[in-house]
């Protein structure tokens, strides 16, 4: 019985409760405005952020391992939902709604399949500067976004080409009021952000106290103006939520099914960049514990959490950085936090929607520029300016593609130009020239290092496996440093770096070698690794290379024989 | 004014003119047929054969390096036309006859730009049983195509999808006439191309001699036939090449540009594929006379070819081997025999346009048959598969994805294949554990050499460059080294096959430090090359590192204090 519990439930200890309510209490506070204002960013009725707030804790809190991991709608995740039905512009509310709910059970399909297929590493091809470049940019299209309710317009999108003129007119037409709300809850929560911890804790309260009030400062303004509109009787005198029409969640198919085959690669991205948010919180909450991290299982339980919204009429869904950590700080001690918070979400849908529906628009907007401000990462191109010029790159592209071109399109180019960056290396090898550090056995770089050489033994290091991208070219380098050094009769090749070989490089090597011959220069191989040697082997140039091949550089480099026979244990 | 003029003008030797005379005589008796039946092969009117043959060998001859490199319609190319045609559905000989030329012009654009970009290395991206696997199921293609002519058929196709049919078409409806005269070519064609060479040799030829008789059968098979049809007033029993309307060449654009858009992607791939046969062919030409050959400047003189051959109403052209190999064996000492050549072909164009007008197309399908049966080259499968797995699956993928999906998508899926497969080993890379080999300063993996360690020192070596790919993998892999051996309490990484590292490594390498440092383990890097230093020392790292930089693995391995001052000049 208790091997199909979470291993959370069954080991659970009483002294765990306390904390995992008050999380559950601060967390709900936090997740109903986020909800709504996600649902409406993604471009669907308010009311579908709700429905996606549940259903995902719960499946998360019985199939995931992280503690502390909060998974429901999220702001990029919104965004990229947001420019997938642009594009396929639903005739109406309800076409959105089934269109966003396949997009949730089609992601989240996939990533059960991929982690069924433990392809969990597909992550790792999002580099950390392409991702940080994505964020940015997204950050920065969704605080464009939440400008427009802001001032208290309508409309917008999720490019820069759509966004710009919806700015404008909102610019235009100012609702004065509309923009006190926003424009008071931005400059509370920015203060908060800035200065509350600190205030708090000079006026003596714990540090952990102070940091939470600080992340939950959204609460209090939520609550200010659910009491503040009704008591102004300003219902009309600025955009409002407006009735959010909720009851108890049935799971259902979601209509539309004759548009599934458009939705499919968006689906896709969505999928691959939810996985690596959600993972990122998932390490981020378990290095400190310690705790080991299962990107199979992680992928599994994040698509049976999008599988699950989708049944039931949300959006799709991912684990974010800022509701885990408050939850984690508010004190979610396991998954139980988690099971209370869906609880009183529950809660709220049932008895709590009509007060919801004078939240304005411009306060929610207000909560989102400020969870997503903190978001746009230039601190990261920095960095990999300094690290990698190719890693920068791959940020300002990925970015700039992200504002002109759309969300997704941006983060496939980013993906595609962090591989052909990779790729364009590894074919434009560095071959370096070796001599030996006196009195040692090692061999460096003759143009960093001190070392000793003979002129008629060149020592040539490849820094790279050689394959059919760059075969051709190391045989022109190798002709090329050949050519510069006459007097030579022997070519150390140093495979310290070549990791592997194919088929191509092979036919290379085999050429070389009888035209070398054929100058009369002995061609040795040194340091070859034990994969290269079985494919030198099995291609059958191990016997070709019989007697010149040598376990270490040095040894190649003084006269005489090295054997194959070395390599066998 | 020298400077302006090849330099095989400038330089011509008396001695050399014999053996292009007789070349250009023996290349134009072959390209004759070859033209035609290559422009059928396209989907073209014939004369589009002759056209494509005159233009190009004056343009290389005039521009590019090799002495005996003939440029004109060739087997894979005029398949990769007839792709792209059926793709584009012509409305009629005029049309189609504009869009090939303007697929040259567009082709030959784009390799004179990226010769001037200098962007020669893209043809690497081919990898050799990729390369094979395309030119194998290409010419299988070819072959089956060219059964339809033989029987007496018409049509036909350029995927095996519409070849089937109607070589079952033609099957049931022979034409014996037609299939005795393309059977008996082919039957001479082939016995010459086994015997002819051997049988020639025994009656006492020269073997050089014997080897161009062989290799010029084809001209005695045509020369026959020509004579043969009117003699016995054949004219009506097979399907004939029929009047070839050909006239002095003149310069024009084609007409059709309004669908340009669509031809630039064929373009791009028929560039692509024509570059790298005419690579090939120049290298082979070069080895032998120790020539140097210059990619770049090969990629100017193709394209300004194909640009020729555009203007002048013909096909895409290349180098290609066949043709080269009989011009170099009959003489060729310099591109003089392929102006020869040219002169030759317009001789026949004006006069001897009539007169081809009762070549048999069956003839011609035995031609072409047999010209290309030697390009299925499962050898190259056997050879593949003994040396990597990998680079088999490159080669049957390519070749299944030609024959059932086209030629196109074929040669695209075959490179997407082989760059994923060299990322995805980039991205699981092999860590070797590491000991000394007794009484050397040498490190080899434990599982292959009997080697010394010590218990508290663990020595791993990560055989890729760190990046985004694989960072995430080699964390997770270093960990469960460490697991399994409580005891160390210093880790060497030994990062002599890392030969690059990005920011996303750099953050994982930096997070790994600080996890070892709090559980009392140092981590040292021994053998670190200087590109990998140099990231280190903008990263921040050097100075974190310092003291536990080492030179080599050896001086890591043992108590002490290494410093990144050894790394300075």
């Amino acid at each position: 019985m208790s091997r199909w519990l979470p291993a959370w439930l069954t080991g659970y200890r009483r002294g765990w409760l306390g904390g995992d309510v008050t999380a559950a209490l601060v967390v709900t506070l936090l997740l109903v405005p986020q909800g709504l204002a996600y649902a409406l960013l993604a471009g669907l009725p308010a009311q579908a952020g709700l429905y996606a707030s549940v259903v995902p804790l719960v499946i998360y809190a019985l199939t995931g391992k992280s503690h502390a991991q909060s998974v429901g709608p999220m702001a990029v995740t919104s965004l990229l939902t947001a420019a997938t039905l642009a594009r396929l512009a639903p005739a109406g509310p309800a076409e959105a709604l089934a269109l966003a709910a396949w997009l949730a059970l089609l992601s989240g399909a996939m990533l059960v399949l991929l982690g069924a297929l433990r392809f969990g590493f597909l992550a790792d091809f999002l580099s950390a500067p392409v991702l940080a470049g994505f964020t940015s940019a997204s950050a920065l299209l969704i605080v464009l976004s939440q400008l427009v309710p802001l001032l208290g317009g309508h409309g917008g999108g999720s490019t820069l080409g759509t966004l710009l003129p919806a700015l404008a007119h909102a610019l235009a037409t100012v609702k004065p009021v509309a923009l006190a709300f926003g424009g008071g809850a931005l400059a509370w929560l920015w203060l908060a952000r800035r200065y509350l911890a600190v205030g708090l804790v000079c006026c003596g309260c714990s540090a952990n106290l102070a940091r939470l009030a600080a992340r939950a400062a959204p609460v209090p303004v939520v609550l200010g103006v659910l009491l503040a509109v009704p008591a102004l009787q300003l219902e009309h005198a600025l955009p409002l939520v407006g009735p959010v029409p909720v009851g108890l969640p049935f799971p259902h198919w979601p209509g539309g099914l004759t548009r599934l085959p458009e939705l499919v690669l968006p689906a896709f991205f969505i999928a691959l960049v939810n996985y690596v948010q959600s993972l990122a919180v998932v390490q981020w909450l378990a290095i400190p514990r310690g705790e080991p991290v299962d990107p199979d299982r992680e992928l599994v339980a994040l698509g049976l959490s999008n599988v699950g919204t989708g049944l039931f009429g949300g959006l799709p869904v991912t684990g974010g950085l800022s509701r885990s950590v408050v939850n984690a700080e508010a004190g979610a001690q396991s998954q139980l936090a988690s099971l209370l918070t869906a609880a009183l979400m529950l809660a709220v849908m049932l008895w709590g929607g009509a007060a919801l529906a004078v939240l304005p628009l411009s306060v929610l907007a207000a909560t989102i520029v400020v969870a997503v401000a903190g978001m746009v990462d230039f601190a990261a191109l920095r960095r990999a300016w300094r690290v990698d010029r190719a890693d920068a790159a791959g940020f300002v592209a990925t970015f700039a593609a992200v504002l002109l071109l759309g969300v997704d399109t941006g983060i496939v180019a980013g993906v595609l130009l962090s591989l052909g960056s990779f790729l364009a290396r590894a074919g434009r090898p560095h071959i370096a020239e070796l001599g030996r550090l006196p009195g040692r056995e090692h061999f460096r770089n003759v143009r960093r290092f001190r070392v000793e050489t003979q002129p008629q033994v060149l020592v040539l290091r490849v820094d790279e496996s050689l394959f059919f991208a760059n075969a051709r070219r190391v045989e022109e380098a190798l002709w090329q440093s050949l050519a510069e050094r006459p007097d030579v009769r022997r070519l150390v090749l140093v495979m310290s770096a070549v990791n592997r070989i194919d088929a191509t490089a092979l036919a290379m090597l085999e050429r070389f070698d009888a035209a070398l011959t054929a100058q009369g220069i002995e061609l040795v191989l040194a340091e070859v690794k034990w994969p290269v040697l079985a494919v030198l082997e099995r291609g059958g140039l191990a016997a070709h290379f019989a007697g010149r091949l040598f376990l270490t550089t040095h040894e190649a480099w003084h006269a005489g024989r090295g054997g194959a026979g070395d390599y066998v244990i």
